[in-house]
């Protein structure tokens, strides 16, 4: 089984730390390939970032379906591209927000997010929302480390544990979901910190799509979510067209 | 004052009857730019579609700003791009399905939505829901007319005529919202022959911005909507990255 | 084109006030004809104030019929008799809450509504959930200043502008929604102090109606809205009987 | 215990059998008081007649305030001026709709609404949100019966017990609650030609109101829900003053 | 007309407070049996206890259709067994956390629940939630008084009333909800120093189940609660097999 | 790594079919206890069957803490006694209903549940809500076989296969999630005959479980999953006390 992760920032760096956490956790004979799209923004830290980094998610998925992936996994917490990555991908696709939240809700009564920027707290709860989770989330709250320094800021990690438990405090949450893919390396240590469960996306998605695949479940391609209609691009973006 | 209207699409009879359909109803002294993008599909008919106009759509936005642009209008049903797009503007942005359905609101108990592909109504429904209007919305139609068909079926406004009756009468509802920027010239047959009033997305937003510019109200940019942090872009995508 | 702004309470000043912002804004040959009611409560500061504003208000729109209003706008944010008046008039009516509330929804991810009394707080929390804009509607926070206070008390500016800041910093909202159509003239000076949009209601409902009425969209009258079928009234009301 | 049974239209032949519903189940010693307002419309079937009929309710109350009333039931199934009646009673004060539809949620897990005309319905919807019980409320059907004809059409109840049956299967309800209060006579008999239980919201709230009374719970009064405060009121309404 | 009122809990004490306070309102010719059910935990303070609490309250309803009961109470403010005991009984049954919270949105905008411990507080808000009243359940306090500890501390009835301001102040409620059967005598006294009412559950439910009896007013039977398929049960509980 | 499947009712054919489907899909390495319980019900079709199905869930949840389980599954679609088990296990529990509709969301819009007996269907809706799925929910479907039908009715597999197709149809769903843990055994057969992805509970929630022991998550318990309070516990019940 080949299952794909696609971290939809271009950082190398954090495609490697995301790259290692899914291949830790999967099942024996089960292959990751994590990627970097080869087009957007090196981290997605606005609307406008992340409705850029969608083009290079797609294409990663498209190139997917030509590798063999039998699943794939968005590694960014705002989900981009998840609706129409269902479209062009046959196998399952699961975005880590949704995965780490849905996988929250079996643990208690509700759970905090610990994310990046304060204006990234906003997605979360749109996505909360349309998940069917916002009645389990009980606070978001942002470190204000930004994403690229959660590799770089040697206090980052001390920054994410004290903002976990005090989230915890605060929301009296029964669970933490980590809410970058790039904080995927601190769970464990955050975990045994604060004594709460820790969720980190990453791990809770590419199980997820290894459950998916093992169960012989994909996305229902008969109605919203078939293939897209032949039609021509054009432009810069003329290599997306399907035909 | 300068609106403009983007069309998501690529398709120039679209935005000629998108752009007409704006400029009847401004006021004096309100100049509309109705643009197509440079870049993406031919018409919007899947999350994939919609995923891929953004950046054309963003491009128009930004180029905007350097022409002066008080104001814009997404001129498709999905308003895709639409946060983004509120990011990089620094004047009103409203797409035509929240101006469509917000105003229709204003009618009565509900109404219910006519659009094009059964496998768009999804969407829609998504739309209803972030936007608070699912109350209103007492039902999303197809009418299984393709969005290019608008123009070259000559039985399109016959089918739509149909469906809206036929929506109306199953739903009970006060008014008909037309889904799809492409059925802007339909909208007086419509209302005349079906006795209800009929929303125009396109119409209803161009006169929701210059309302909006009227009174100097703009999306608050000290939060979420803070124009996008500087940062590297890469690859095919590599222009739109902002400094 | 005619708009009847109906402020629903009988002090002149106030109405001279709603009158002078909603006419500073129409288009050119957009009539406006603001009123106060010859009966009822000189404001309006509980349910029972509220409740008995109504017959004024419904008195004014049979008027308004019979004087070829085009639209009415009701200028109060608690939009006494809304549903009544739909009924009874050709052409269509907003409240200045739904205005306001709706308005604002455009403007970035929620709102804080600054009002007079906290007494006055539930009526618009039950509006919001009605109009579908709770989402948004982070926040509602009182003044306490009463309502003929805006206008006599030499402070009261003042005492909004600080409430909006403290409001705005509270809900991290990214625009402020005015409570009480008394607020109107302040609307300029609030936002330019405290740096956010600002919606006053007023403005926002008579250019709404201006809107409705250019694109001819009116209630739905087949069903709900109809008119009143035909009755006797009796006592003190018997002249609001309609044949 | 006096409780004050005010039906909210002026028709003395409703106000009797309203009347004899509620002696016919109150406790020993209690005293009904069944009234109709001196002024307003002979039938509610608009928010235009409910909007109207309010005065004439609020004045019923603030003479049972006078006459000792320890509680008061609105009944008919609008709630007509139930929250602006709760700032002026000292005792509770319950509509027949609420009554109704809270106490049918103790029967199972859903009722059908079975009221007069078709236009009602909406105003019943709305009530079912706002008291939190649109989850229980499976269906609204209109009988197509006026409100008057309840009593002069003889085949009226043969009409409402067929409305009634056909809810039930449609809805797969538990319960059927009647949607006006010139329906409670008919309660025994549709129950038994039925086979499921049947809600009279006018029995139902003089109950619920003896019960209050009983236990010696009041309106909060603390609150958005104390005493108006006294202003001046013009014209026609100027005895509604209140000092 | 017998009303058998069920403690959840082995505990006499507790049995007896509950007993005395539901004698002391019904109506004259009314009876009301309390029990303690034959086994289970002596009290309710988690999932765990509540779930092993059923099997006796259901017992001592199948006792209780022998007896000749016409309604039941289930007097623990979870609510324990509900469902299943509506199933079982030909007479209404109310729970104590229903018809409390149901009767308190009759008394304004909304209610505190003041409670026990701090982990029953998450049962509080799933039945608001399921019961339709989270709009009106403005807080859930707990005063980290054990349940039996509300006969054994002295100082418990004190904790009760400060803990029942605080609550009203933080939430600014219209009346405060006991959440506890073991509450039911401190009522008056908490109502009296408070200055708002005070809804115990006690009472309300054996007056909304007599209210129930009197309007002939029962579980509808035809659907989901009709009464189990007989079928074998063994082990422990074989006795509880229907046939 | 040994999960314990617990079938709720006590059928030793269902359990083997249980077994058999949990064991199939689990990671080499990890071990399968499929047990049914000592007491309760042989099936498992009403509220009253599943509140006395609990005591034996508990009991074995008990048991598995002393056999060193490290995670459970409830395999009935009721997912009867999860809060009260999360207390009592240190490792994670997971319902097959909560699994089985959490998995559904990823496959498209919406899903529909396919399931025995006609009254089943409110515990569905009831976990629908609760968990946060009742939107992508588009409908539930009973198919009038018993629940030890489907083992012993030849007809059984046909029927279901027919009713998932018609409720896809009706529902215009992408998935058919199956509502009985006795339906797991017909999952491959029912996906290929209708062409959609068709979701079991037990392989989905013993997968659910495999991943959260790997990932090192467990309820938490420091607020209202802490371990119960040790107390008495009295008459037949009395072994579950916990000390």
């Amino acid at each position: 089984m080949l299952i794909k992760v696609i971290n939809a920032n271009t950082s190398p760096a954090m495609t490697a730390t995301i790259g290692r956490s899914a291949e830790s956790i999967v099942a024996p004979g089960v292959e990751v390939s994590a990627v970097s799209p080869a087009m957007g923004p090196e981290s997605i830290e606005s609307h406008y970032d992340e409705a850029l980094a969608v083009p290079g998610v797609l294409a990663e998925i498209a190139a997917g379906e030509q590798e063999g992936a039998d699943g794939y996994v968005i590694a960014c917490f705002g989900d981009p591209g998840l609706d129409a990555a269902r479209e062009i991908a046959h196998g399952p696709v699961v975005g880590i927000a949704e995965a780490a939240m849905r996988t929250a809700t079996h643990l208690g009564r509700g759970f905090s997010v610990v994310t990046t920027l304060d204006r990234s707290r906003g997605r979360t709860w749109d996505l909360a929302d349309r998940y069917g989770v916002s009645r389990f989330c009980l606070g978001v709250h942002a470190t204000d480390i930004a994403v690229l320094e959660l590799d770089s800021d040697p206090d980052a990690l001390k920054k994410v544990i004290s903002a976990s438990r005090a989230a915890a405090e605060a929301d009296g949450s029964d669970a933490i979901v980590l809410g970058c893919a790039g904080m995927s390396a601190f769970c464990p240590v955050i975990a045994s910190e604060i004594g709460l469960p820790v969720v980190d996306g990453v791990q809770a998605a590419v199980l997820l799509v290894q459950s998916l695949v093992q169960m012989g479940l994909q996305t229902g391609s008969m109605g919203e979510f078939a293939p897209p209609l032949p039609k021509t691009y054009t432009g810069l973006l003329r290599d997306f067209e399907r035909r």
